[in-house]
């Protein structure tokens, strides 16, 4: 049993390159990176260069655990997705999301809809119709959250420019895009984001039915569609799944698709049934140097050093941690 | 049974919104669009806005057929995947890629990786080790082919610039970049790209190891490693694969890997087993209508135009024929 290819593998893209002497055993869950700590600091540590050195290097503080009220477990038969929401962003939809958790709204729906190159979708295949899952508290229908002042803000920019926004950086662990002239940031629609699907009327959203990004950015839905949250762990779950046989994706039976069997907050559960993740700052040390070491790639596959780097190609690692402790790869 | 979802199937992106009374029978298979020909042209035909229209109106010259010598026909158990080979800008990779598969070098091979966000990759698990494969007349390496002269290319650019090169556009059908400065063309690692894997030394690779690009586009690759053609249809047999486990997506159990039963170019095989494709052109009024109409979405669905459009983000349309007349989808 082999765990590399003994041919070039190339493109390497995660680093794995660490011995697993100089690991201590962490699950970073996003982007389908993967990095590790140093278990003990090595006498004369070499310079970082790498995302794997940096994280390795990266202090306590610059992680933040994920607060359990915004984050929503979903439980499909492969396994669980975590969602981290943005209430910063998006409050009302986020409240609401919240609502229809807490209401058992996901239970038992399903995926709808996977479109490959574009998103997976999940919600109440017969919403709106007779049988449809009653929203409990929640309200039915929303008006879009696209942008909001970016004052008040702490937006760590990105330095190479964007073919979208005037400016694009991060905020508290989310892509992000800012229009200076205009004071407003909105959140991007980069891998893993998790928008609000809605009819041709603005405000006919509600956060029942939801989508995850799982091709290459479609940006051009930026400001046209509310983004929750995103995709913090478990996002191959839904990235993988069969594509729909109908226009758009849909699936053209019933028994073609996944379903959902729960959707939780975590701080509704107990916690040993919380997968307890950690994000790195976006606004710490260890950030700014992955964010120049993804610009600029040292791993020793690379020939030409980008120099640049592109909003939705920068990893925003997330990491597990189990009663305090650094938890073991799965 | 229905083909759309009763709620909001937000975010739209391909374009079914034609009734099936305009529509032609048409198959495009190109980064999951969908689009129609107009089967009697109505008598006062509105302006084309939308992809779809835009592709219903679309005169045949417009169109060119793949060229079934640079066409090759990948089977995997669930299905086909067609990759156009790319010789204007990798011709040594292309010739090499043409050997093996004349050779059956990839007959009985398998999907040795699945990256999630990155790259599904095929080759030889024993390739370099005892049992492995031999390569016939092809060329077990080769110097890499990282860009070529942009003279003598006809280079159909995009105006809205990009983060990673000073110029993108398209090339006969194919994403690409130019550095007018250097004088220099290459392909871009968008959805669908196809390229050569290689060990960390530039001379490593051969074409044995291919991999598509199934996420956001990786274009920090560029000029990093040869791209020797793009999956121009079947895509999603190879995107919705289930993710290795192993570190980079490798799979950490043989029997995880998806078998490659062929691999053949459409050039040796009997026309009746040709998958017949036709691309839009690139150097087309079609295309410049089809670019302008998706820098600036005017589907219903839309809020705010985005006015610019990313090089990956541009729908490259591949639509199926057989015998002359148009194909009913699949």
């Amino acid at each position: 049993m082999t765990t590399t290819a003994p041919r070039p593998p190339a493109p390497h893209r995660a680093t794995s390159h660490l011995s697993a002497a100089h690991l201590a055993a962490l699950l970073l869950l996003a982007q389908g990176c993967a990095a590790g700590r140093a278990a003990s600091p090595p006498t004369a540590p070499p310079a970082p260069r790498t995302m794997d050195q940096i994280l390795a290097a990266s202090p306590a503080t610059d992680w933040r655990p994920l607060d359990p009220e915004r984050t929503v477990q979903l439980e499909l038969p492969s396994g669980r997705v975590v969602i981290e929401l943005a209430p910063a962003f998006a409050p009302e939809h986020a409240a609401n999301v919240r609502a229809l958790v807490r209401a058992g709204y996901f239970d038992g729906l399903a995926v709808v809809r996977v479109q490959d190159g574009f998103v997976t979708q999940w919600g109440d295949p017969v919403a709106g119709q007779p049988g449809a899952r009653p929203f409990g508290t929640a309200r039915q229908a929303l008006a879009p959250e696209l942008a909001r002042p970016a004052a008040g803000l702490a937006f760590t920019p990105l330095p190479d420019g964007d073919v979208y926004a005037p400016e694009v950086g991060f905020v508290d662990g989310f892509a992000a895009a800012r229009d200076g002239a205009a004071g407003l940031a909105w959140l991007a629609h980069c891998y893993g984001a998790v928008g609000v699907g809605r009819d041709d009327a603005p405000g006919s959203g509600s956060g029942a039915e939801l989508y995850a990004v799982i091709g290459h950015a479609p940006r051009q839905l930026d400001r046209n569609v509310t983004v929750v949250g995103r995709v913090v762990a478990g996002l191959a779950l839904l990235s993988a799944l069969p594509r729909g046989a109908a226009p758009g994706g849909f699936y053209d039976r019933p028994e073609a698709r996944t379903p959902l069997r729960t959707a939780r907050l975590a701080a509704d559960l107990p916690h040993a049934d919380r997968t307890r993740l950690e994000a790195l700052r976006t606004d710490s040390a260890t950030f700014t140097a992955l964010v120049e070491a993804r610009r600029n790639r040292r791993d020793a596959w690379y020939l030409r050093p980008a120099g640049k780097i592109d909003l939705c190609n920068v990893p925003l690692p997330v990491r597990e941690v189990k009663g305090g402790e650094a938890a073991t790869p799965r």
